[in-house]
């Protein structure tokens, strides 16, 4: 399948000195790979270059330069597999061609509140049942989760409104916790370059949905799901949720063409995340609208509910029956595109 | 119309020396605002702030640091005019809540080309007409523009195929070309700041199609557009186009959100030009549909032709014939989100 | 010690409703919060109010916006303690006016390479040796460390040297091994939100070098140390190594700036790692040279050890005969900037 | 001079068609370049591959992508003039290894004024005078300077100091004023690539001090530079002012690691402004002094003036003060990192 070769291009000083150019080569041959000299002081390196770290070479005596012409990531790209990887999580398939729309509270508060929220979620047309246990907050005086109640209810109203179920995992120590009551595991933006957790998830089958990092590069963030899927678990969805610019009046800029490029470059569904990015709830549709449009397999929408419950139902509702509308122009969208 | 006050808290030293202070209120009260206590370490200032610069309060004794509750920007505003600007060019209206599309060459090569184009795009449903005249390049090198002679080819090509034509102006003294041969002046990006011709553009009644800066934020760009108003052009059109960012696989990320916070602050059109942020022309289709879902009104796109005319006609009217089913399906996407 | 009260502003809707607005002062009467009313539209939060997250409000019904006048972090400021800490770790003290240099390779790569080096780093005059042994890589295909291993080798050549040692923790499930082996912590960037480590951390009273986050603001990296602080542990040393930025030419930004605005606003000791901004060791003496010139507390140095024993001597101790002379032009900027 | 040759590699489609290859030869040819394969999907281009536009190849059929091994300046490069760029204003030299203080207020706003702070910069140690005569203001209701009478009070007072003055120009049209008056033009950030401005101060031979822009990347900053040397006129001053970046506590981020760059890329003098930068005089300071640490051939530091005569003297009188300590540490400095 994979059709284009692998190429690094070293340039060394043109007084390099012979003992320090056969210790280059030595190591390049030694990682399976080959010099092959285009001048007197480029050469081109063939093979399996995604194994190497231009930082070791750059260090070496003689060495001037590297450039690499391919990535670094190899699993997750369509050079590797031309197919989209598809998703299956009971009934839902992410990455077919379909829409999947992630809707839930921002944290699970309580029992009742997020069977509620199911209901309204279910009967808006979305299929998969969101909701935080775990919660990482930038402040250690905020509302850090329910934790494992939180989970349990979060089955609970799943499996009564036949909704799979994802929420995000903080620490490695609460994988089992997550095996047992979600669907779709998630990694948060925070750690996303948390190597030791994506390790451990790449030894479980379940499907992880990875969240871009505020400020990685879509290169970064397939090296992490690379990490996933070296570790032996195919079923990773990408998410792109914002990133840090210095735009003020945004919390984060979301990165459309990011979806665009990723679903060019990679086999693995891709959805979006524009609930956090605006920073203003009014904003969310449009934006979700326009990420549908760009190309993306679904979307995860936060439905916000009125923290003080005697209050807020009108406030609440209100975004349940915007959530409605929203994913039928959604589909809509989606049929103009794939036209 | 003004409905919504200005306001600015100044926090002051708790052992300010009252001759510090009466200095501080002197100052305030000189441009015809007023100083109100909250208590003894913070005061609002109320009136019309945004004359006011926060650095000239910052510096004096006794200043500890100042918060700026509203905006400088102020004739751009909605709290100034509710009711969308309309910009109207012959028969074509920008801001009424249709779309238009502003489709043409990066560069005018030649006046056969120009006509060639314009006819394509005039069929494609397109209804302005773009080209460069004088271009802004990063490198002297590159090539730097026709000039006049472009100028004049445009508009040939534009009242040939009834078409108003927008062209980017690059330096002051060439104003009256401009005034003579197009209907829309661009100011581009590079230019954004270049304060001594916004107010020059400001003397006129031309509309201005004003791009935002790559590291402008949306504050800043509607300061610039504040220059024309205040010069006594209200015709202004902004035009988000990418903002310059760490990733490394996008020229410039397209900022979408700005299009919706735009259209929430200001009275004025908003249009999106995708062409040059992701870099490559194969995005360019899903990046101007997602700025339709998001609410702009209209879109500039540059069509790209072949750089060697023997051989370029199948790449170029590929372009073509891809244009005018981006325009029907922006305008279906247009229909789904006004319901 | 505390002289600065906390605020908050809020602005309504000046068509609030009373059970909104009734509602409102509730949430905040019940943090032990007040509201003050500046005006119809305008009210001021005194208090504890770092313990607040702004988003609670904002989705509260009939509030427009939320202006923090104090930021959310607490106990790391300058306000709740005036005095400088003071780390102590054996005889070395971190803080206390004097400059630490944590010197040392990438990665322990055997026992006689980190015996080798802390030999050439204590006799450059550095006080601290440094060496990684679970390498948090981008890619998975790359080299991840010895483990416990290294610790061990780490701890052995530190204490052959009179060197206290630091090394990067990378999962809370090895928290034992470094409570063994080390002297101080290091928190590497990519984890400097992983909440769960850094609340483990705070658990002991052990030395906590917390790294900034490549996008992290320098508010975030004080939320950061707030956590540890709150959980108990106050030795906490803070560590600028870049930021991502546009910039294409250097892999990140160096922001010495944080430094001089760190030392402000906390107590807390500030390092700074020059060795990956840049990229290129070429650069690293002058960064770190400029790093003391804006009062940093210390620096920490890679000293790059060649990849091919048998050939690298000579680079290698050119880099270790460096260390001394910036170390002693180091001192010597130090006493210029103190006179 | 010119050592080092100049590269681009061409990715082609491996089934290229043989018209489509011919029309890529021909096209580098026309240029008096050469195509030289590597292997069928790769190509190098040797020559002056600077006079290039990657775009113009882009766009050929059949070529999948160019990477530029060499970048796009040239005359403003080591490559073509190892030594370092002098340049002569009367007494002063700057680039011959000593150090530059450009100092004076913000704007000239009185005779009076600026004969003050003249007299005080000179005593202070400073060798050259600033100050703003047509000031680019983000807001059009901030104060937008003197104009021509700024700069004939800056010439008094530099002539009866024996201090050459140095003056921001924001229109072409003002050239020959500041022909007249000044002894260095200063191209300010907002004017870094408005290119007809450059080409014009090429026609000159007068000294330019060009400012990078808030966003531009080290690379843009040069080709700015090209533009006047290509021009004709080889008196460039390049200087870093801070860019934007997502950090809030910061206005721009001074990044002097583009110091250490400048000067290993390029033969012109690099100084530093850091008075905008941090945007607090608080901190001004300790940044000056961290560039000269970097390398910096000189410093621009604004002197703030008290904006209200009667009570500022001494405020402002601090500030010069302050001045001659940081003058004698920065040289200092100097001599350390010289040893």
């Amino acid at each position: 399948m994979k059709n284009i070769g692998e190429y690094m291009i070293i340039t060394v000083n043109k007084n390099i000195k012979s003992e320090e150019f056969l210790d280059l080569e030595h190591i390049i041959n030694n990682k399976g790979l080959f010099l092959k000299e285009i001048d007197s002081e480029h050469f081109l390196v063939t093979g399996d270059t995604y194994k190497f770290d231009e930082q070791s070479i750059l260090v070496l005596p003689g060495v001037l330069g590297v450039t690499r012409i391919k990535p670094t990531y190899h699993l997750v790209s369509r050079d590797v597999k031309m197919q989209d990887t598809i998703i299956n999580i009971g009934n839902v398939k992410i990455g077919d061609g379909s829409l999947s729309f992630m809707c839930g509270p921002c944290s699970v508060n309580s029992e009742e509140e997020i069977l509620r929220i199911a209901k309204g979620v279910k009967e808006s047309g979305a299929n998969i049942l969101r909701g935080g246990a775990y919660k990482p907050r930038t402040s250690p005086y905020f509302f850090q989760g329910l934790g494992e109640e939180a989970l349990k209810y979060l089955k609970e109203a799943g499996e009564k409104y036949n909704l799979p179920v994802v929420s995000e995992i903080v620490d490695s120590k609460d994988l089992d916790l997550y095996l047992k009551y979600v669907d779709i595991i998630q990694v948060g933006a925070r750690n996303m370059q948390n190597y030791e957790l994506l390790k451990k998830l790449g030894g479980t089958k379940k499907p992880i949905l990875l969240k871009r990092g505020p400020s990685a590069t879509i290169e970064e963030l397939l090296m992490s799901a690379e990490y996933i899927l070296k570790a032996g678990n195919p079923n990773v969805i990408l998410c792109e949720r914002g990133i840090r610019t210095f735009e003020k009046l945004e919390r984060y800029t979301l990165d459309l063409s990011s979806v665009v490029i990723l679903k060019k470059i990679t086999h693995l569904p891709v959805i979006v995340d524009p609930s956090h990015a605006v920073g203003n709830y009014n904003f969310v549709s449009q934006m979700a609208l326009a990420a549908i449009a760009c190309g993306a397999d679904g979307l995860m929408i936060e439905v916000h509910d009125h923290p003080v419950e005697s209050v807020s139902d009108a406030f609440q509702s209100y975004k349940l029956s915007k959530l409605k509308s929203l994913i039928e122009k959604g589909k809509e969208i989606k049929e103009i595109i794939n036209k």
